[in-house]
C-alpha cells in the first residue's frame, strides 16, 4: 500500500510516536536512508518519501535531524488555538474549557536549548547537510508544532507565559538549502518558530505562525524566495518576518497582526519586494530596513499601528518611542509607493511627550523614491473613553472598527535626516509635514484642500 | 492504519456516504467526542481528527453539524464544472453530454432553509459553539459542495436554473470562530456558498466558488483575516464577497469574475485591504463601500465592466444605473492607489440616456485619497456590429479581447458629492472628467496631452 | 479502503509504474471510464477519481492521454534539484553527490516529440476532449516531472544539457478546458514545461517551474485564470510566462527568476494583470507586449536587471540589445503604475557600445498611462573588479546584494516611438531621461534635487 516510500509515524516498528515522535521520525529516516542507499540507478535511485503525521497529540522527547533531500513530513491539520488568551484566563476557567490545547496533527516540543545554550539544540525539526548538492526539496505540510510553555526570563514578569521565551524552535535549517516548502503549518507557543539560513528558492506559504516569541527568520544570507499569504504575528520582543544579507525575497499577500517587535525587519537586504500585505502593530518600528537596505520595493501595503486594547499586554511594548519612525529605513534606492498608512493612537500614548510621532523615517543613504502614500494619523477626541479590555477578541475588533469618533493627529509624514540625500518624496504630506532639507531632496508636496 | 483519527466516509460503520453522507459524518464527529472527552491529559488530548471523502457523489440529506476545534474535512477534487452552461442548454443536448454533473469528492445538498424560512437550515455544514476557547482551526479541504438546482424565485423567469435561489448554504458558521481554513474547493450552484459570522484570523485560499447566489459573506464582524487567491463569481443578484464591521481583512490576488451583483461590498469594514485582484463585472456598482467604511487601502487592482455577452443572462441585471458608479465610496481615509478600471460599454446600454456614466463616486465621509489610477472608457465605434452570444466562452473570450475598434467614451472619472469633504485626488483624471467642489477638496489634474 | 475512486499507481494489477508509468495510469483511466460509464444516475455518475503517486522514481515510456474531468493526479513531493548546476559540474564530482538527480514522486519523462516532429507527441500528460462540456477540475498536484537531460539542438554548443532543447513537454492540453488546476508541482528540465490551449478559469498555484526551456505556455486563447505564486524561471531561450489572445488573466506574487528570454511574453493580450511579482532577469526584454495588448495593469512589480553571474551561462544571451527596452510595450491603454525598476549592469556590456539603455519603450498604440516608477540604473564603480563565478549560489548571492560600490548608468527611463501617441508619463523620470514628442504625449518629469 503506497509502496515503501510511505511512512505512517503510528505505523512504524520503532518506538511510540506518542512518546517521542522524534525517535519515531528519525527512525524512519534511517530506514529511507538504508534503503535509498545508491545515488544513481537507472537515472534515479533517492527519490526519499513522504512521513505522514495523522491527527494526534505526538510528545517530541529527541530531535529530528533531516540530512536528506526530498522528504516530506505531512500532517492533518495545523491546529492553531490562541495559547495566550488561555495562559491568561483566571485558572479557574480551564475547566470549563472545551479544548485546552492546541490540536491538529500536534508536535508537543519537549526539548529546550536551554539545557546547553545552543539555539540548535531546542529545535524540533534540526536540517543540515554539507557536500553537494544543497539539501533539496524537503517539504513540511500542515501539522503543528507547539512549544507548550513560555517560562521565566529573568524579567520578573508576573505571568511566564507571556515572556515569549522557553530555547524551542520548530524548524532550524542550519545549512545552504535550495527548494524547500513550509505549507499549512501551524506553528505556536516556540521562542523561534522557523529559523533558516543560506535559503534559496524557499516558499513559505499559507501558513499559521502566531505566539511565537519570533517567527520566521532568514539568517545568513539567501536568495529568490518567497514568503507569500501567510498569518503571522510575533511577541512583543520578537522579528514576525526577519530577513539578512537577502537578494530578491518577496514578501506579499501576508496578513501580519501583533505584537512583534517589529512586522519586517531587514538586514542588509537589496532587490526585495514587500507587496500587498496587511500590517497591524501596536508600537513604533513596525518596518525597519537596517544597514545597507537598497532597492527594494514597498508598495500597495496597509500599515496600521494603534493602541494595545488587551489588559495582559498593556505593560509591554518593543521599547521604541515615536520618533523611531513607524517605517524607518536605511539604504539606497529603496522604493515606498502607494502605501496606506494608519497611525491611531492615545494622545497619552506619545513618547516623548508633546512630540509629533515620525511615519517615514530616512536614516541613511540617498536616492529614496518615496510617493503616492497616503498617511492618515488620528487619535481620540477629548470626551471619548478608551481602555483596554480582558476579552481580546472584542477589543480588538472593536479597537479595530471604531473609527468615526477620531480627530486628526498632527504627525511628522516624512523626516529625512541629513545623512540621508537626493531622495524624492512626492504626494507623501503636506509641505510642513514633511522635514528634511529640500534643497537637497526632491520634493513635491501633497496638494491641500482648494490649493 | 493511520490511527484511529484517520477515518474515511466509504469505510465507517453507521449510514450510507452515498445516499447521506451527513449522516455518516455526524456520526464520526460523535465518535471523535466519545474518545478525546478528556481535555486535559499530558498537556494534550482533544486533537480533533481528519474525515476524508474520496471522489465520488455524496447525497447530503442530513446537516452536518460541527463543534469540536481541529476537525479537517477533506476530499481529492474540487470537481467544478458549469452547471449554469448546463441548463441554458437545449435538453435534448443533455444525452450527448461528456459528463452532466459536478464531480470530484463531490457533496449533493438536498436540504433547503425553503422548508422552514430559516438560512441556517439549509446549511449543508454548520457550525456553532458557544464557551471558550472558541472552535478553532476546522479545515475544509479539496472537496465540492452542489446545490443541484435553482428553484422559482417568484419572479416568474422562464429558467429556475437561472434563478440563484434555492435557500441552500455551503458552509455556514454561526458563532465565533478562530484560525479556520478553507482551501481548495469547489462551491457551486447554492444560494449562499459560504457565509461565516465573526471570523477571526480565517483564511479562505486558493479556493473555485462559482454559480452562487452570494459566494462568500462575512458577517456580524471579524479580524485579522485573508481571503486571496481564489477564482469567485456570484450570480446577478448576490455577492461575491461581502464584509461587515470587519477590521483587518486582506483581500489580494484574487480572480473575481461576473456575474455578481458586486465583486466585493463592504458595509462598516475599517483598515483593510483589497489589492491585486482583478474584477470583472457586467453591472455598475462593482466595488460598494457603505457605511462607515474607513482607512481602506484599494491598490493594484484591475477593474473591468462591460456588457453581458450571453443570450441566457441577458435579461439580468443589478438594478444599478451608471451614475451610481463603479467605485461607489461612503466613509472616511480611504485610499484608491494605483488601480486600472476599464469601462467598456455600448452605448446604447447607458441609463440614464446621454447621461456620462460615472467611475468613482464619494459619497459621504472625508478625508479620502484616490491617486494614480488609470482610468479608460471605451465603446464601439459607430459601425461596429456587437452582438451577445449563445456560447458561453467563446463570447466572453471575443469580448475581453477584442479592443481595438473601440473609441473614448465620456465619463466622468470621479465625483465626489457635498457630503464627502476634504478628499485629495490626484492624477486620476483631467480636470473636465473630475466633478466636485474643487474649494473643499484638493486636486491635480492628470496632465493633458501636451500641456 | 478509500473506495474505489482511489487509485495507488504502486498498487494497480496492470503494468510495473517504475517502468512506465504511462501505462499503468492510461489503465487506470480506463478502469474509471468503465466503471463511471453512466452520466447522470440520481444526479450524480461521473465523479472521477484521483491517483496517487507515492515518492519514487518513476519512468514514463507510454503518454499519459486525460479525457475525463475531475481526474487528479497527486504525489508526495515536487522534488526539485537544479540539474543545470549538476550538469555543469566536473563529472569527476559526481561520484561524491549526495544525490544526483531530483526526486519527489517523480515521473521521468522518456517520450520526446524529436522523434515524430510533433511537439505534442513529447507530452508526458496530454489531455484532449471534444464536445460538451469542456473538460473539467482536472488537478495536478505535488508531483515532479523531470525531462532528464537536455540534447544537442545543433548550435554545437559544448555541453548539451545547456541547450534546453529535448522534444519534450510536462503537461499538454489541447483543447479547451474549464477550471484546471496546477499546484505544487516540480517541472524540470522539459523543453516545454506547461502548455494549455482556451484556457478557462485556470489555477497555475504555489508550483516550481524552473530550468525548463519554457515554463508555462497559455496559448491559443483563454480568460479568467491566475498564475500566482510560483517560483519559475526559463531557459535562455524560452517564455518563463506566455499568454496569448487572453483576457482577465491575473499574474500576482510570483518570483520569476533567470535566465528567460523574457520573464512575462504577452502576445495580445487585454484586460489581464502583472502585480506583486518579482521579476529577476539577466538580459532586455524583460517584458514584452506584442501585438495589440491593450488595458493591461502592471503595477507593484519589482524588475531587477543585471549580469550573467555563473561562468557555464556566459555564452548565451537572448539576442536582444539595450534599446529594445527592458519592457517593450505595445499597445493601447496599459498602466505602468508604482513599479520599482532596477538596471544594474557592467558598462562593457552594454549593446550598442555607448547608447544609454533603454528601460521602459512604448513602441505603438496609444493612451498608455505611466505613472509613479523608480527606475534605479546603476554600473560597477571603475575601481571595481566584477567577476563570473564558478559557483551558482554564492556568485547570485553576492550579486544581488552588492549594492554599495555601485554608480548611476545613464539611461533612457521611457522612450515613446512616433508610432506610440497620446500616452501620459508621470513621474518616471527626469526630463532628460524621457524621449518622446512631448507635445503629442501627456508628460510630468520626476521633480529633481532642490526644484
Amino acid at each position: 500500500m503506497a509502496g515503501k516510500n510511505y511512512y505512517d509515524v503510528t505505523d512504524w516498528n520503532t518506538g511510540n510516536p506518542y512518546e517521542d515522535i522524534g525517535e519515531v521520525i528519525n527512525s524512519i529516516i534511517a530506514d529511507i536512508k538504508c534503503r535509498q542507499s545508491e545515488a544513481d540507478v537507472e537515472e534515479g535511485g533517492k527519490p526519499g518519501a513522504v512521513i505522514y503525521i495523522p491527527s494526534g497529540d505526538y510528545h517530541l522527547r529527541t530531535q529530528v535531524v533531516i540530512d536528506i533531500s526530498y522528504l516530506k513530513i505531512m500532517g492533518s491539520g495545523h491546529g492553531f488555538v490562541s495559547s495566550s488568551i488561555r495562559y491568561n484566563l483566571p485558572e479557574s476557567e480551564w475547566a470549563d474549557l472545551h479544548e485546552v490545547w492546541p490540536g491538529g496533527s500536534r508536535i508537543l516540543v519537549e526539548i529546550s536549548a536551554k539545557d546547553t545554550g545552543e539555539e540548535a539544540a531546542g529545535a524540533a525539526f534540526y536540517v543540515e547537510r554539507n557536500g553537494n548538492p544543497r539539501i533539496s526539496s524537503v517539504e513540511f505540510e500542515n501539522f503543528c508544532i507547539d512549544g507548550l510553555h513560555f517560562t521565566d526570563d529573568g524579567s520578573g514578569v508576573e505571568n511566564p507565559e507571556n515572556t515569549y521565551t522557553n530555547g524551542k524552535t520548530g524548524i532550524y535549517v542550519a545549512s545552504a538549502q535550495d527548494s524547500f516548502r513550509l505549507t499549512g503549518m501551524g506553528i505556536v507557543y516556540l521562542e523561534h518558530g522557523v529559523t533558516i539560513y543560506h535559503a534559496d528558492a524557499l516558499s513559505v506559504h499559507d501558513n499559521f505562525i502566531a505566539e511565537c516569541g519570533n517567527c520566521l527568520e532568514l539568517r545568513g544570507w539567501g536568495q529568490a524566495s518567497k514568503i507569500t499569504d501567510n498569518l503571522m504575528g510575533a511577541g512583543y520582543k520578537g522579528y514576525s518576518i526577519y530577513a539578512q544579507n537577502f537578494g530578491g525575497l518577496l514578501i506579499g499577500s501576508n496578513n501580519i497582526f501583533p505584537r512583534g517587535k517589529s512586522s519586517i525587519h531587514f538586514d542588509n537586504v537589496a532587490r526585495s519586494s514587500i507587496t500587498g500585505n496587511r500590517f497591524h502593530s501596536f508600537y513604533p518600528g513596525m518596518l525597519v530596513f537596517e544597514g545597507n537596505c537598497s532597492e527594494n520595493l514597498v508598495s500597495s501595503n496597509h500599515f496600521l499601528r494603534d493602541n494595545e486594547p488587551w489588559a495582559p499586554m498593556l505593560e509591554y511594548n518593543n521599547g521604541l518611542n515615536d520618533l523611531y519612525g513607524l517605517l524607518c529605513i536605511s539604504g539606497n534606492y529603496n522604493s515606498i509607493i502607494a502605501n496606506h498608512i494608519s497611525e491611531s493612537i492615545h494622545g497619552q500614548s506619545i513618547h516623548p511627550a508633546g512630540e509629533k510621532p515620525v511615519i517615514i523615517h530616512l536614516t541613511s543613504g540617498m536616492g529614496n523614491y518615496i510617493s503616492s502614500n497616503h498617511i492618515v494619523a488620528t487619535t481620540e477626541a477629548s470626551s471619548e473613553q478608551t481602555e483596554a479590555s480582558d476579552s481580546c477578541f472584542s477589543a480588538q475588533v472593536d479597537a479595530l472598527t471604531m473609527t468615526d469618533q477620531r480627530v486628526p493627529l498632527e504627525v511628522i509624514a516624512v523626516l529625512v535626516e541629513k545623512e540621508s540625500i537626493q531622495n524624492t518624496v512626492l504626494d507623501t504630506g503636506m509641505d510642513s509635514q514633511v522635514i528634511m532639507d529640500k534643497s537637497a531632496n526632491a520634493f513635491r508636496a501633497t496638494p491641500g484642500i482648494g490649493e
